[in-house]
């Protein structure tokens, strides 16, 4: 039922919602990633995303042709971002330190939404936003990843040959493999394993 | 246009599909593993898999109410298995047999059928599959690196702490990781880096 109050309420919204060029497309993007991080990737509608910016479709569609297209901005825009590589004084508190902030990352907003896309994206899409993952996502961690272990050696607590492209993956790899397969959602204490069963093993110098 | 003869044809193919109840229920579970790894869970139809199979739904539905009980006998039927753990007088030899079965188990049919529920179902199913998934492929391959491991710790070539659990997990995690994200196939080469460069090094007796 529409009492006098609620239209004049509804009309008040409805004036407060009349926004301008980039505060709609801000909105537009966050509802793409609202929908996303909840229905995934195939629940996701250009009318849902609409509905939840409180705008029409025609707005949604004169900025962003598909689906793929707004999704590609919504994640380019959002993407969590890990900081710079932490700088504790041990690589054992760098790498801890760091998983956190990749845990903080992997369960923000943006980072469902872009798991969303990673896990149910078919062969064609991903490809689209592949590039997207590989240089917004991928690098930027194997960077900090790499800069702690290198940090290590000169410190002398990595061996000098931790150089090779996979040790930059396997934190990486664990955290969405067993948040997938075991819904896993790395307690302090699971980072803390992780790091003291794999990564320090796999890091130390060797005998002698 | 349908001759006399292609009718013949016809009837006689329908005749020889005429087939009894088990050879008519691996015909579907086999058409369900097809349409899994050919257009993904979300892609799968009760309809295509009684196409796919050369009945009619009703012959589906008479036996599986839903998707996603079918889906789920269907992977029951079909997992890939691993054989016994290799035996080759090295842990390095022994990861690497056993590597090239996972991935020869991963690009098998069933293996991408499996895939392809892994990554696309939503939470509730994803519940639902889960402990086939666990029982049928992670516990499985869990005991086959858990026993070249210990193998190894025997003859010396593995140091006699490698007993956390995460140990069991760095292969398959790092497999998936790299097969989704960078579209790895893991060709024998991708394998040998990675026994080098991650399990050797994460594995070998300390110091001293």
């Amino acid at each position: 039922m529409v009492t006098s109050r609620s239209a004049a309420t509804a009309r008040s919204q409805r004036a407060s919602l009349r926004r301008r060029g980039p505060v709609l497309e801000r909105a537009i993007l966050e509802a793409a990633l609202e929908q996303l991080s909840t229905v995934g990737w195939n629940g996701l509608t250009m009318e849902g995303v609409a509905f939840g910016a409180q705008t029409g479709k025609a707005a949604v569609y004169r900025r962003w042709p598909s689906k793929e297209d707004l999704v590609a901005d919504a994640l380019q825009a959002g993407l969590p971002t890990l900081g710079e590589a932490p700088d504790l004084g041990s690589v054992r508190e760098d790498l801890y330190e760091l998983c956190r902030r990749v845990r903080a990352a992997m369960y923000s907003k943006p980072g469902s939404a872009l798991r969303s896309v990673i896990h149910e994206c078919d062969g064609e899409i991903a490809e689209r936003l592949h590039g997207l993952i590989v240089t917004g996502v991928i690098e930027p961690s194997t960077r900090l990843f790499r800069e702690v272990v290198q940090r290590g050696i000169g410190r002398g607590d990595v061996r000098p040959d931790a150089t090779g492209e996979l040790l930059f993956d396997v934190v990486p790899a664990l955290m969405m493999y067993r948040s997938k397969m075991c819904a896993s959602e790395w307690t302090d204490s699971e980072i803390a394993a992780m790091i003291d069963q794999i990564m320090v093993p796999l890091l130390r110098p060797g005998r002698g």
